[in-house]
């Protein structure tokens, strides 16, 4: 009797965006696509990396201290990218997101990791912004440039950027 | 005589930008799809709501209303991502357009209605904003989760993130 | 004995966005696809004609004039999509970059060039601001429509939207 063996479809996410309602998005697609059997792979690069880091300030040159000061902080510091005022859009959407039982950032991440979703690092934005392999969550797959990320893409059902 | 039916190619388009120049770019894409006999569905979640909302007030709730009094209104309110300020750049574009003839949003959405784009709604974004089905144009098809999106972009040939 | 010619898989890149990072991961990509092999096509519109243009005002009529004072000058003026004030974001950026021996946004544009990358402008976009193909880099393969970039898009094993 012959065994088929269905090859999976793939899905390759690349985050740019480090806002509330981007990572929302992206972490929602990616484990809807999971959820539905799908080889999920996301690559987090500039801003997007905020979807990966863990909570610590991030550079340690002038510049990367720089961009640590205003970006710094981990999935729970991302804003929404409309009123993101001091912190109210966060809070409000949080707020907004617990009144409707809707998991947030850091459960999707989560769920995202449970489901078997591959999360890369943009190497070039590593550099750029002098981020290290230790300052993202220990769950991220590895370190990758663009010919990876190529690769991914276009051997994917569905490739988006986000 | 063997018939031969050609099936259809597919576009998905996920909007969540609800600015002028996002939505009118997701537009005249699903048009000029739809135009090249694609069969095209478009999802619209958090801003990109903005692209199918009626002209009311959204959310019942403290912060459903909160949301409301800031992106209050219809397609025909929405701002340019850059210059914003006062209106004053969605005046400026709107004369602009009308100085050159290119069609606004609104007739380029109902290009796309009436060029058989199916328009959905994310059921977790109207959720969160307190937004019922009640408050969306007649004419969207429905109101879906990820699961739904997922299924109709890994068998299109185009799927779009905006 | 056979000659197999092996198809090149093509890659279609949108770009709406005219911010430092968002034309840092449109080249990036590029050149990355085109390095893999693939036939590279990128679509220009709104904000992201800064990508192609050359460091001249854009518009000749009033608006297009108000909109060339603002969005005037080429890709050497992109800002970041943070942080942009006073052009700050983008000093730092350089510096961080030329620190880390990083190609700069016209190195990359230069390299997508050599790889023969092509490269479309948006014909409604060029309309609504008043930009002439004059107005373009030399390199730019044509002025196209919607029609045009949704064929390309739909034969692409890989099209983003950026």
């Amino acid at each position: 009797m012959e065994q088929k063996t269905e090859k999976k479809k793939k899905a390759t996410i690349i985050v740019l965006g480090g806002d509330f309602d981007k990572l929302f998005a992206a972490f929602t697609i990616a484990t809807g696509a999971a959820a539905s059997n799908m080889d999920v792979t996301m690559f987090f690069t500039f801003w997007g990396l905020r979807g990966i880091k863990k909570n610590m300030r991030t550079g340690r040159g002038f510049f990367g201290r720089m961009v640590g000061l205003i970006e710094g902080g981990d999935i729970t510091k991302a804003n929404p990218s409309k009123y993101g005022f001091l912190g109210m859009g966060r809070w409000m959407f949080g707020k907004m997101m617990k009144n409707k039982n809707v998991a947030g950032l850091t459960e999707l991440r989560q769920l995202s990791i449970d489901l078997g979703v591959k999360m890369y690092s943009c190497i070039t934005s590593m550099e750029i912004m002098e981020i290290d392999r230790e300052q993202l969550i220990d769950e991220v797959a590895g370190v990758a440039g663009a010919a990876l990320m190529v690769e991914e893409a276009q051997n994917s059902e569905i490739s988006l950027f986000i």
